[in-house]
């Protein structure tokens, strides 16, 4: 409880920054879609100069350049714009490590539609939405392999190398491959490797197309189909699930993981990429919030604890699950042995 | 410009969080809605307690309160959550100063449908529809009146003791008087003075019984219509315009203290409680990023800086206009004397 010098210290200031958080959302977007970001590193440094460039108002691009200096994506000095350093590297078409598009999914209608019907969500304690996110060939996941794809590329280049300290990889079953890139950079990093990636058809084809460009689609091979239905086939030293266990209860998560039990060579393991909160499920920030989008989107989904994904990977019949400390982001990476 | 360490130490983490900021509007509307807080205070500490008063799953109460607690709106200890210092004062309901019904507002539909828009607001330089919140007689002008009173009170009381430091007002004209907080904190304060309240029919009609119940009904008398084509007469020594200025361009602005010009006692003054953000138009950030709403939301609407609401006094005819130093939170009052 609050004490009575904390409550006379207390102003509305959060509660209102709270509410209207949502035009951050907006601000970013927009500044993505109009290129403020690429039109800043181009060496346009005021709003006149900013706006001619992203055929935009000056009155507008002055506007949304201020807010964009309150909360740090610029910097201003007297009228001149200049790019925060994440916002060069990360929001700027011109930097390699681009990953604007990621909006084309993380502001994609039915989620946002998803987190707008919240209060009835928390009522019962799922989507409102029928399945919400998880519609069978719902056309959100292809919006997800195209633009989380360069949001991926970094993690999963950790994942396949932290993943190569433990042994070359010959057989990989990466399900729900998206993109492509955790199975793609396994190949890219075991010249020997066959990928066999389960995802959406609609999905795979970014996952093929991207396998192809980089230069491992011989190696690539398709299994569509939801993957609690797919067969896997067997032989695998390494499975991926990557982002997947959270849109499912405890529940199908363990039918699945039993599902790659079976399907792994006796040596093998599976990798598991997620959102891990610590056991008090309000820290760290990121991993922990994840649960919100779950409730909002998908009848049963969560963000599990550590010790909730050793608890299915043990009732699916692995006997060893350990959590690494590789940096990942907003990501965790658990490795569960067979 | 970022220098290569700083690029190093860059992490996608801002951009994500800011895309999906508009996730805690959500959870915090949903808290608000379902009278978490409310809960909480009434002695309800766990999910299950918490979900039961508030008609919820608590699954759903579960990861709400979590969600919550992530971004500090409550505390957490094992699973046990308790009120932040502000929750407890400002979005519980047995609290006087509960503000929770400012959401009415503040998330009305056209007001988030405008930031729905901003791409094509900026790309013209003003609310992409039509009039956007200053259609005449938008009826949101009467959730503003009911849903924004609470946190007028206090920066209300604030101005009408500031204002009597330099003498007793008589005749008291209240431009876009909305609640009627501003006029009847001036009333309340200075027991001759009447009250004279401009602003559309149908929100005088809130002010009107504000007025009533606060014991001033008797010296509060009404001007319906639009502020810049009502007949407001004359033989003011007060008038206050509250957070109408923004709405409007230069010029607009500049008319209107000149109608007021001509309404006031030669010794007259007008108070206007605006956002006000400094010259570099980034600061502080809850009056610089307020422009951002403007855009969105009206035409030519702008927080001005205190240099302007200057130029505009000036021009319209007013001879000293002061900054005052009272803390009124979000927003700054500037006294302009005839």
């Amino acid at each position: 409880m609050s004490t009575p010098a904390e409550q006379r210290a207390a102003t509305p200031e959060r509660f209102f920054n709270a509410i209207n958080s949502y035009q951050l959302t907006e601000a970013i977007k927009s500044a993505i879609e109009l290129e403020v970001f690429t039109a800043v590193d181009e060496g346009n440094t005021t709003a006149e100069t900013i706006a001619k460039r992203c055929h935009a108002a000056k009155r507008g691009m002055r506007i949304l350049c201020d807010f964009l200096s309150v909360h740090n994506f610029l910097t201003k000095q007297r009228t001149n714009y200049a790019l925060a350093a994440d916002s060069a590297l990360f929001l700027n078409c011109n930097s390699p490590a681009y990953l604007g598009s990621a909006i084309e999914f993380l502001l994609t209608p039915r989620l946002r539609e998803c987190h707008a019907h919240l209060t009835d969500a928390v009522r019962r304690g799922g989507t409102a939405l029928g399945e919400g996110m998880l519609d069978p060939e719902n056309p959100d996941w292809v919006k997800y392999a195209r633009g989380m794809m360069a949001m991926a590329r970094r993690p999963a280049e950790i994942i396949a190398a932290e993943l190569r300290k433990e042994g070359e990889a010959h057989k990989v079953l990466d399900i729900a491959a998206s993109h492509g890139m955790f199975g793609i950079s396994v190949a890219k990093q075991s010249p020997s490797a066959h990928i066999y990636a389960s995802d959406w058809k609609n999905v795979l084809e970014v996952a093929k197309k991207n396998a192809d460009a980089m230069g491992v689609g011989d190696r690539y091979h398709l299994i569509p189909g939801s993957a609690f239905e797919a067969d896997f086939g067997n032989g695998y030293d390494l499975a991926l699930i990557t982002n997947l266990l959270h849109g499912f209860d405890t529940l199908a998560c363990t039918e699945l993981m039993r599902k790659v039990h079976v399907a792994l060579n006796p040596e093998g393991r599976v990798a598991i990429a997620e959102y891990v909160p610590n056991p008090d499920r309000v820290s760290p920030p990121t991993a922990a919030g994840f649960s919100l989008t779950m409730l909002a989107a998908t009848p049963w989904g969560d963000a599990y604890t550590f010790a909730e994904l050793e608890g299915m990977s043990r009732a699916a019949g692995f006997t060893r699950v350990e959590l690494s400390p590789a940096e990942l982001g907003r990501n965790r990476l658990v490795i569960a042995y067979r």
